[in-house]
């Protein structure tokens, strides 16, 4: 195995990600401690208590799982107590050699661009992928994808979100839309960067939003890298969802829950359950 | 003059801002510790840099400037030893009862975007107000939006920026555009919590975006609310470029301006004259 491993690390994060989903399955664990499953763990809403809650987490599933994706914002509730955990959490997954998608959502320009980049690619809060939201123009992102992979790292891109007030903006365009305009820079930058295989640049498109996709005219199946999916479980996706939205292009789709398999815990056998039967619904047989 | 702070106080955010430009002049000063500016300083790139160089930049302008906008990019690169930073920023600026934008720019959904509310309104990062991206759709911001005003805060949705990439989003739209699509979202918001006057809801819309707006058809001086203007002094925009974007709102604009002021230091003197060169260009007469 440590052979497969070493091969592996070798290649970009997107063909990387790809060989671990072939080998795993295609679930990625969202890392939310959210306040009401912190109150469902017994446990009080204070800094401490992230740590607990995310590292029995990954204790449980390190082995099991494709990725592990912490959502910052309920760390930053904390203040800097909670980032000092998450920074814990990420070290923690370094040491198990579980890539980290960390999901920040950060957009800006210029040089405070370059300072999110320096903070989640290089920083105490580094990860191998991190989200981040294209409002300032695709292209402003462009410095950020480059960095990312000159350090073998990966980046997710917001474009077709299954929320109900989603398509408000992202569906607005004449000759294309919004999204389509965001998967034609984010295609572009695979393409400069991996022009054979599966490229380090990701999309965020959610596992619900049913056939809008081809109700835009834009072809998934063909965008030449990985799809992270939230909306798996709690939220209501399942397999049919996830083949509905990706058709042929279910290979490369890491879909994403968090209550579902959360609200298994806490004793690790139960978060092993919530996780494997998870697992079984949104990978492809 | 307390009775006229108490005064202020009891109003809302926009109101009270709209207050403090008539007396303080219309700048607002971003605390930005660049690793550039850092140097020039003087300042190793450490988080306890970013102490120095943030207190310093209150110390010597906290009776002058109309507000205080960190950028947290800056913060977040040093982990949790610079959030650490960014909350002894904050109290600081507490004590002296100036009001802080934190500019976080974010934007999610659901729970995840309310805990971000949390962090930023009640948590030990709380600030008067903080920037966010709409990209989830601007209706998705309004949880966020009430959650403000119930506690006499504000907030800042991007919507025309004057980056070179900008446009290619911002700009999309067949009716409307994007930006008028988040313009006409945030005057409701206002209209709804505020019917009278300045709500406290602003818009993110850059100093040098030229003529953009007329040619989207969107008529910024009826916006009910403060427009946050980036991009004074360092990035090219001065008195007149202000004159031109807002016209008859040029009142309800607060010009941000960073690197033009903080270039000055580290000298308090040099702080304060950087700062009322500045103003006085900005400020309307």
């Amino acid at each position: 195995m440590s052979v497969r491993v070493s091969a592996e690390e070798h290649r970009g994060f997107g063909e990387r990600m790809v060989a671990r989903m072939a080998r795993l399955g295609s679930l990625c664990v969202g890392i939310d401690p959210h306040v009401g499953l912190l109150e469902a763990w017994d446990l009080p809403d204070e800094a401490a208590s992230l740590r607990e809650f995310s590292l029995r987490t990954i204790d449980a599933l390190w082995e099991h799982t494709a990725a592990f994706k912490p959502q910052s914002a309920f760390f930053e509730r904390h203040g800097s107590a909670g980032i000092a955990v998450l920074e814990e959490v990420l070290e923690t997954c370094r040491q198990a050699g579980v890539p980290v998608i960390l999901d920040v959502k950060r957009g800006d320009i210029g040089s405070t661009m370059g300072a999110y980049a320096q903070a989640y690619q290089s920083g105490p809060l580094r990860a191998e992928a991190m989200t981040v939201s294209p409002y300032l123009g695709p292209r402003s992102l462009r410095p950020t994808a480059l960095s990312a992979a000159q350090g073998g790292r990966g980046l997710f891109v917001l474009a077709l979100t299954s929320n109900p007030e989603g398509h408000e903006l992202q569906h607005m365009g004449e000759d294309t839309s919004v999204a389509g305009r965001v998967i034609e820079e984010v295609t572009r930058w695979n393409i400069e960067i991996e022009p054979e295989g599966v490229g380090p640049f990701g999309l965020v498109v959610g596992a619900t939003i049913g056939d809008a996709a081809r109700r835009l005219g834009l072809d998934l199946s063909s965008f030449p890298g990985i799809f992270l999916a939230p909306g798996i479980g709690a939220q209501g996706g399942g397999g049919a969802e996830v083949a509905e939205v990706f058709g042929a292009a279910r290979s490369r789709v890491l879909a994403s829950a968090s209550r579902s398999v959360l609200a298994g815990g806490p004793a690790a056998s139960g978060l092993r359950e919530a996780f494997e039967r998870t697992r079984d619904i949104v990978t492809p047989q």
